[in-house]
């Protein structure tokens, strides 16, 4: 069970946009400044912005930018935009075949081994909803003060 | 991102394979016990078993049954036999060809995104290693005190 790459990006590129403050920046920019597939990385912005999590504006200065504060943007929230909002555990109701199973109750529920298994996504999910992007932005700037300079200077770079 | 349905199977797999105590049952009956296609299950099982926490045996009184207690089966156990171990978050270094990035560094480890998804993922798995299979056998027999003996009743009905 693994996300795709597009967590990666997205999460570097809200990053990169914090750090790009109000200008707004091209999917190019953005993919040049790892150097991965521009359009690939454009689905993935999309997606960020159907979330409301950027918004895009067109035009010659147009681009991408937050469309809320990094204080107001979770880990969980970029991962749901990118992955979908499912549950990893993968509960397909088989007591219902078992012996005295019922097909008037739903063991996604009631089932107690989905109930173990959604404790365990529920942990993970607090855990990802207590992380802000400011949170992680803020701690790189502690260990690389220079950070937000290089990220600025990459972007105001002409993408290839 | 998902999980395979394999987890759900094998859960509740090894939940009757400890109702069945030391009986061995074949990978027949405990794909009939839900109408699950055998040889797929089969596979599942084959995982539990080289992960050590099922045991089989060949011959006309063989098949399965689980290699240790109960109590110390946990469902990280059961889901890092069927799933694998690799973190669900990939990160893929992508900072190596961002400014500043170096080729020696692993950023598997120090990058603070990857740092960030590691805490929610260790989250998740100590919250599955907190929960064994006893556990979730005797939440079950205390809401449903008939479920041991259904389950020996419908492993001793020959597979169809």
């Amino acid at each position: 069970m693994q996300m795709g790459e597009g967590v990666e990006w997205a999460l570097h590129s809200c990053l990169n946009l914090a750090w790009a403050e109000h200008q707004a920046v091209t999917a190019r920019k953005l993919a040049a400044f790892y150097d991965l597939p521009p359009a690939y990385l454009n689905r993935q912005l999309q997606a960020l912005a159907r979330a409301g999590i950027v918004a895009s504006t067109s035009g010659p200065r147009g681009g991408f930018r937050l469309a809320r504060a990094p204080e107001e943007i979770t880990l969980l929230d970029v991962v749901v935009a990118i992955e979908g909002g499912r549950e990893a555990f993968r509960c397909q109701q088989i007591m219902r075949d078992g012996p005295g199973g019922r097909s008037d109750v739903d063991y996604r529920r009631h089932c107690l081994v989905s109930q173990a298994m959604s404790r365990a996504e529920l942990a993970w999910r607090r855990e990802l909803a207590a992380q802000t992007l400011a949170d992680i932005r803020d701690s790189v700037e502690e260990k690389h003060p220079d950070a937000p300079r290089m990220a600025r200077n990459r972007l105001a770079q002409p993408a290839r």
